[in-house]
């Protein structure tokens, strides 16, 4: 079972991850917890390079393919193995950041979801869970912390990015499951957990 | 006009390169010299990712990603604005080194030319000078230098480039131009001038 998080900055992805991952361990559930960009040694490099806000010549299609090569190396190396042992995996962040920030928010459209085709090879998500929430809500939440390159974007960029995860949320309707972040911390984690166990009992 | 140089390791590039660029520079041509991957600050960064001994776990399409990117990079930001102000450039190693060592090499195939189509967006070389040499006997010229992550790949993985550039030599007659780099350096030197000057000429 393979479940990955989206959403926003500022959406509450973390404490939602680190509550699920602690309800399915109570329940015996051996689970893996990683995140994107990064997750392996390589991974976590080549993060470092992608946010990096000294890197702001950056070009789109390199950071899509950087995004890609952290990818390709975290489903190969951690992800794949994990499953193939039976152990549920947990991602903040996969596939979908990338079509939403480089598709959309970069405009660089189908590209990046052939470029991703050779990173995962066939290995996607069971089950998204994106915490949706007004970007201009998540960026308030962020407050004064530091800033990534990627978050130090203008408004207009992260409005396409939002326009990017309802494009998938359309396309993707029994992958995905928007959970409105505006609510309380438990019941947002009572909804996560209901679909969650759901199709660990369909699969 | 957009010159790209291949050759194995110890084949002689660099020292043919360097002729090349003095003998343009003497003739009154402003010649920009780079190298792949590399070139910009963000693609050194990912040439030291790629090259790191450290890094022996890098999953073959993890590498090819990070090729890619740096080259998307360069090309952006260096090959393409310097071709559009007239000026002639040398690229030590492009698109082909990618078809030889990941496509080939590292047996991902036609992956490389899909990735790299994004990466290089339509910017083809008008000349490919390579560098053809027996891969023992080049990898005998590196001599005692400290070999990066790829030179130090196993002989069959070696074998695999060679025919990688025999293949592109075949399905590129037009543009590659295969030159035996076991002979003398200024013989070799007078027939890539010679070749180049009629490009520039035919232009």
């Amino acid at each position: 079972m393979f479940i990955t998080f989206e959403g926003g900055d500022g959406s509450g992805k973390s404490t939602q991850i680190t509550k699920l991952q602690n309800t399915l361990r109570k329940k015996g559930y051996d689970v893996l917890l990683t995140r994107e960009p990064g997750g392996t040694l390589i991974s976590e490099k080549i993060r470092q390079l992608i946010l990096d806000k000294n890197n702001r010549e950056m070009m789109p299609v390199a950071e899509a393919l950087l995004y890609a090569a952290a990818r390709a190396q975290l489903v190969s190396q951690v992800i794949r193995p994990a499953l193939e042992e039976g152990r549920i995996v947990i991602c903040d962040r996969f596939l979908d950041s990338s079509i939403a920030y480089q598709g959309f928010g970069r405009q660089l459209g189908d590209a990046v979801n052939v470029i991703n085709g050779f990173a995962i090879d066939g290995c996607m998500p069971d089950l998204t869970i994106f915490l949706k929430l007004d970007p201009e809500a998540g960026r308030g939440r962020i407050g004064s912390r530091e800033k990534d390159r990627i978050e130090m974007e203008p408004d207009a960029f992260h409005r396409r990015v939002a326009e990017g995860y309802r494009w998938l949320e359309e396309h993707y309707p029994e992958r995905i499951l928007a959970v409105d972040a505006s609510g309380s911390i438990e019941k947002i984690a009572a909804t996560i957990e209901k679909a969650v166990m759901e199709r660990i009992h369909a699969l």
